[in-house]
């Protein structure tokens, strides 16, 4: 199943896979693509269509089978297998995004952090001992983690996510304010936290007529 | 200037001015586009016609003019001004978010936090005093703040946010792993990072063809 989806629509299948997680299953056999809509601050229109694009139909009267649409949706999302994680950078963002639940879930697991600090070098935190970001090359591949999340200072970010895809990473969550480069075949998603600031902004500058 | 730019359009106009702000204003009168699309990962007839939107326009063999260029991002933007912002939900993120440079920069500046945790509360963080969010309406309007960041568990955002809105808040950053709603005339932005990750990962399961 490879067809192309915007990247707003991964985000509302996203968000409709987590919400169904939070809903008691044996309560809930049947739901409501109005209930959903309301969940992820969508249309109904919007959540029939997004459905019907995977041949996933509601049943008259009853809605969508819970059970059935989350199956589906996790193998779209890729959520039938859990995804370990590395960390680059402990700082104080990634020290908290250690220890955001939605990073360590059913899901998504961090196996190693890194960092170039001495003193934080050999220290524990969130169960994990922080480790030497020079030997990064050497340990990523014994974990087998595809993903990486960077929280290192902007100067610093290409030379990692360099290093990452050599240690055989495949996608990057970029939280360093800085963009970097990949080769074919690597993905990178920026989570640039001033921008979106920047963008928050130009709102309150320019409301909607 | 109230034209419509797309989402992804203010994201470049903000990478193009944190770029020109990051250079020495004495070296570089003039910069190419070339340059411009490489600092922020973009194509040079990408960045030329992001500026013609605005009838900026380069000048040929030279360039654009750096001051003149950073003076109308500036504008469009909305960075004459620094903007006070006001955080909810002092936990690991939050504390994270406190601390993070992006948001204590020469356009925004962090001038209140609130938690509702007493042992929190009347502590120091980051130059701030931990404030309790049960004041949150009175203190709020004394700062003139208008941009709110909420870093709270998701159970207490749209609680968190309704206030945030009832104390003269317009724009709100919302970190809480939740969609939350705001009335008319408010802007809310979701920084949601599990769906990140998710997003990160369909494109991991899904590799372009």
């Amino acid at each position: 199943m490879s067809r192309k989806i915007s990247f707003t629509g991964i985000e509302r299948l996203a968000l409709y896979y987590r919400y169904l997680t939070s809903l008691s299953r044996s309560e809930r056999a049947f739901i409501s693509s109005e209930e959903l809509a309301k969940a992820v601050g969508h249309t109904a229109a919007q959540v029939r269509r997004d459905f019907s694009c995977f041949g996933t139909f509601g049943t008259p009267g009853k809605g969508y089978d819970t059970a059935e649409l989350e199956a589906t949706l996790s193998e779209i999302l890729g959520k039938e297998k859990t995804w370990n994680v590395v960390l680059v950078g402990v700082g104080n963002l990634g020290s908290a995004l250690l220890a955001y639940r939605g990073f360590q879930s059913q899901h998504y697991t961090v196996v190693a952090a890194f960092d170039t600090d001495i003193r934080k070098i050999g220290k524990h935190l969130e169960g994990l001992e922080i480790q030497d970001s020079r030997d990064l090359a050497d340990l990523i591949p014994r974990t087998g983690a595809k993903i990486g999340i960077v929280s290192v200072p902007g100067d610093a970010a290409q030379e990692v996510v360099d290093a990452l895809v050599s240690a055989g990473i495949k996608g990057i969550l970029n939280f360093a304010p800085t963009r970097v480069t990949v080769p074919k075949g690597v993905i990178v998603q920026h989570v640039d936290l001033s921008i979106e600031l920047d963008r928050l902004c130009y709102g309150l500058v320019h409301p909607p007529m």
